[in-house]
């Protein structure tokens, strides 16, 4: 069970992508008796998680439309949740709200969360309080050291500095936020495939021998309101799968969502989990 | 046809990688009748292409040994060649000079290039004289500009210089040197998977609509002199199956084999082949 924590007063919109998060939020609001709705984007929200809750569907390219949802459901905060991926700007079909937003933000020229940035402001300029994932669910970030009971030796840790260092160059860039290092060879990097198909691949290039880490950072000039990284039990079950020796991700910077049964999954497999600090990767040479 | 310019004199030892980069040396070799040797790297080169030339076998945890035999085959110049995979340490069995060297400069702290640094000057510490495959084939580095009958676009030249940006600060962290962009989308990036697989990756995360640029890269502070990354017809076959509209390549960093067929295949499909400055990936933002 996830244990939640809310700072949060009166009723809270979810913009809702894919993913376990959305849902987790909205448990977490139920549990904590706070008025709550569901804004499930389409083609990335799970129609089958939002059935149990209230909520609307909404279309990514429809900003003055989710706006004015957040408006009629009379909800002064705002939480965007969950993976979306941007869609090209044929399939976006936007409306006139979100044509003049890429307009005047350029939509071309900004990753991923440069672009969530200007949305995030862009809300906060109609008057709408966008609030952190982090602090409706404070104690799902990971905090530095061990989360389980097995922690990385000294060359698990040669790999994590390594993976810190190529995920922080990585991230400066806007792009991409997880890697998968083995003795020292970064094996393989994520960039539009998601971090378990990453993993996946990373099974394929091992080298033999021990070893090998899955690294997950946020982005050092993301805005932390916003999606944040998440690992869960499935993040473990890929890593295991893998045959990594364990998972390090940047402590106060990476949600782990269904925390027990990820720790028990990695207990279970002999992985250990990992909370790093941005500052472990710094180059050594 | 490839364009060969020779600036070498005496025996040149080609230590030989995978890839067609070494029989590209060799037969320039052959052609300016230069004496040479090729020194194939167990597991690495490709047995049927060495066949016809003059060639020994050497296994890469052997330093000592390949050293020893650019001695008894009196050649004056060393040139690496080709794609190398770090083994696992297990897996390299490393003789006592290797061994020795691996002990001086810690292998599992550096990239892989950091490593052929120091490999190559283990080999001028040795009194070898090493030099640039551009050296050998001078013609083959990419030149700025188009290289076929088509130019990237507006909207290509979007995704380049976000591919610049990305590949830049990869390279910085001597990890990956290709990235596919589409729209702004950073779709795929290489770690050890290679470039073609990593373009085939790219094929599936492509989002609908035009374009989708491969951008390859030197790193910045890669030893020129040592093995430069390529492309050639299977590069652009790749990015014809992907469906990407072009591909820029480094001006002065990228070496492209096979030039005419790579050309030629790039002109039937309608994609470009640019040579592209590392400046044009500045930040804009």
């Amino acid at each position: 069970m996830l244990q939640e924590s809310l700072g949060l007063e009166g009723k809270c919109a979810i913009v809702a992508g894919g993913g376990a998060l959305p849902l987790a939020l909205a448990e977490a609001c139920r549990t904590h008796e706070r008025p709550y709705v569901l804004l499930g984007l389409e083609g990335f929200a799970e129609a089958g998680a939002l059935k149990g809750h209230p909520h609307r569907w909404a279309r990514i390219g429809a900003v003055g439309r989710v706006i004015a949802a957040i408006r009629e459901e009379a909800a002064t905060e705002v939480v965007f949740a969950g993976h979306v991926r941007r869609p090209s700007l044929a399939a976006l079909r936007p409306d006139l709200y979100t044509v003049r937003l890429l307009a005047r933000i350029g939509a071309k020229a900004l990753g991923d969360d440069g672009l969530m940035r200007q949305v995030a402001a862009a809300f906060e300029a109609e008057g709408l309080k966008v609030v952190g994932v982090a602090s409706v669910l404070a104690d799902a970030l990971a905090q530095p050291g061990p989360l389980g009971r097995l922690a990385p030796d000294a060359t698990a840790w040669e790999d994590i500095r390594r993976g810190v260092e190529v995920a922080a160059a990585l991230g400066r860039a806007d792009a991409g936020q997880a890697v998968v290092v083995q003795q020292g060879i970064v094996l393989a990097i994520e960039a539009a495939e998601g971090t378990d198909r990453m993993v996946a691949r990373a099974a394929r290039l091992r080298r033999e021998g021990p070893g090998g880490v899955l690294v997950k950072m946020a982005k050092p000039q993301q805005d932390r309101r916003m999606d944040l990284p998440v690992i869960g039990a499935d993040t473990v079950a890929a890593a295991v799968a893998a045959g990594l020796s364990g998972i390090a991700v940047e402590a106060g910077g990476v949600l782990v969502l269904d925390r027990e049964a990820a720790i028990r999954r990695a207990d279970d497999a002999g992985l250990f989990i990992t909370g790093a600090e941005p500052g472990s990767g710094a180059p050594r040479r």
